[in-house]
């Protein structure tokens, strides 16, 4: 298949960008499909930091305007080992810094990287994640925060909400979008554990909508689902996801309440300031190494 | 197994009717089971349309009647391709006829065919569809509104909500009835692309119970559950039902919001008149042409 | 792996505990993990009655203390036949008596069995269930009420509501928490038919998380599990646990005014009474014959 690339859209939309612009997402708009890269070159291992945050403010406001034609978003990743990766821990330790605000200004009361990912709900495309390598935490909340996850099957694939492990809960209302899709026992059972999934038995539960063997079949199936949509009329589009949010979707003042404001109060205990210092360290800096390869095994090395 | 025919009900039904009997839906009852069969003898597809839906709501009239002993409904079909056909979409086109009221006597701001689907899961019997046969649109979302649903793997067994397509959302609810079956990741897959589901996957999914691989186990496994189910006090039968819907089924305000009132707004947009009448006039007025046996893969010639 | 079994913790417990003690619960406790094992020796099926009642009550409130260090609870029988029973059914015939409340002291309108269910639910430790053995009525109801749930495949592992068969409905909230599990349509299948499930369906559908070829599997599992969970702080767990029962529980609301409140009435009707009578003659006063063994196939004996 053919994409021509429409490069002016990207160029509108840093033109007018709120927040800094870092280039970790790179975008493709093709006959009303737009294909986002997500590759965040300040980090290894795709971090989920402020770079990425302050860029995907800046998309999610050019896919909100009103003249826009794009009807699909196709978000995949430039790093093959994260699709995406955690947030960047410091966020909870004292001295973090940040261009963006603490609170989202159309949102008062929600965190900024809580309404980012709200806000990508609200878009009126239908968005879709292609996912290989791993997508844990924060990364596996924005994959919540998307209509559609798709994988391939390769063990590079592994998703978890890992915040247990550190005295936290899943602060942007990750385990409160897994229950609906995987009953509430997994949901207890994968983030109380901190434990991986791989993609199969995560298609296999419904965590993601299907797992593909190979590359080139995950990619030809999403494009095909993507350029089937983007036929249809924005309007259908736009009032069909409204209605599926309305029954689907954690109220926002439920993800505020449990999720949020629980996260913010766990975060300033000792345990967790202790945990997160010690996970720094280990991780070197939140580098690609084992430990953050292959969190969901090496994690128990950090409690002995 | 021997079925004694009751032909009493029925015609008590005809003579008590509130609307006008078009003689769409055929019923025998037997020890407190009743089985329905659907056949639209004024379409090729098993329209969902006028007639189908004065019957169905006579029906429901009859099976709302305190001293009723029927149990449980079976609905099956007559039409071997169809078990039930989308909405008349002349419903969507001005000049549309009926003589059935724009809205239900008993829920006001309720359009007739929602608040038909809406009374059909407040019925005090257990309900059953045997579905062999394509079912999209608002045949669907009837599915839905019963409490299980049983299939073959015959490839004649497709299910799908096709609005999207027309540039529309699945007014009655159908999206809102799916998100917790399915989770809400499949149905934005399935909705969004208008897509076809086979009785495998629909089964593997959730969407319905379960499929069967001859026509014999199908009707075999829901005669001998409708049997068991009539076994037991009436009051419990309507006890639990209470519960589960309180639980599981979408708010009526979510449906008039969400949906109907959706729908009716995405209806009068230009480009979905165009489609419909674009449609009409391809399926040669809604009947059982390759369009209309194939629309999940004959779509996209529409839109060429 | 090697157990140390603490004492402490049960001889403090009963000491204060509030309600009489039956012995009807072992339980050890090392390195954060807690081990109930129910056997309750009234009973030859384990029943749910008032012993194990009064004996779960107090576990409980040993279980809030703010000082305990108890992370984890896993729950399994010490009947082979029965993982725990159906209620006493005497509990719905005149002249049940009973040394403890009809309504919980700590939640107005909620009767004591509800009441214990959902403190359950309140727990801040992680509770599992390792399931060997039938499970029906509110012992389903009590794995409902566990955070997680794991069997064997072994044939003697069955699961059911069996309210409906009486007349009833599940009166504690069983079909509530069903629905999300395995969907609306699959719900109304097995509670309106009073149907067994078998574990390797149950696991299949999301009624359980696992089924395990053998014994040592699921333990292996269950305590690799546990042992992994109670590593990390308690603020997490309970944190985490409050988000998803935001979510993932039915309001206690809607358990009480469409379960509770409903069973209380139909318990009443002349149906259920006569019907509870033949079965607690039938099942020789509800022990470990045939008819309680093998409900789902046995019960339709009992309308014949």
């Amino acid at each position: 298949m053919l994409f021509l690339t429409t490069l002016l859209l990207f160029a509108l939309s840093a033109l007018a960008a709120r927040y800094p612009s870092f280039g970790t997402l790179q975008t493709t708009t093709s006959s009303g499909v737009m294909n986002v890269v997500i590759n965040n070159t300040f980090s290894s291992i795709n971090l989920f930091d402020l770079h990425v945050q302050s860029d995907l403010a800046n998309l999610i406001e050019t896919l909100q305007a009103p003249d826009t034609d794009v009807r699909v978003v196709i978000f995949s990743s430039g790093n093959p080992d994260f699709f995406i990766g955690h947030i960047d821990v410091d966020y909870f330790l004292p001295g973090y810094e940040s261009p963006l605000p603490a609170f989202d200004p159309g949102l008062p009361n929600v965190t900024f990287p809580v309404a980012l990912l709200w806000n990508i709900t609200q878009l009126p495309q239908a968005t879709i994640a292609v996912i290989e390598g791993r997508t844990r935490g924060i990364g596996n909340e924005f994959l919540m925060s998307l209509d559609m996850r798709f994988a391939t099957t390769a063990p590079s694939v592994l998703l978890a909400q890992l915040e247990t492990s550190f005295g936290l809960n899943p602060g942007a209302g990750g385990a409160l979008y897994l229950a609906p899709l995987i009953g509430r026992g997994r949901t207890f059972e994968y983030v109380l554990a901190s434990k991986d999934i791989d993609a199969a038995t995560a298609a296999e539960y419904g965590w993601i909508n299907r797992a593909f063997p190979t590359h080139t079949a995950l990619i030809d199936y999403v494009q095909t689902l993507a350029a089937r949509i983007a036929l249809f009329p924005a309007a259908g589009i736009a009032g069909t996801k409204r209605g599926i949010n309305a029954v689907s979707r954690p109220p926002l003042d439920v993800i505020i309440r449990d999720a949020q404001d629980v996260i913010g109060v766990l975060a300033q205990t000792p345990e967790t300031q202790a945990f997160t210092q010690k996970f720094v360290k280990a991780t070197d800096n939140q580098s690609a190494v084992e430990l953050e390869l292959n969190y969901g095994e090496e994690l128990v090395r950090l409690f002995q």
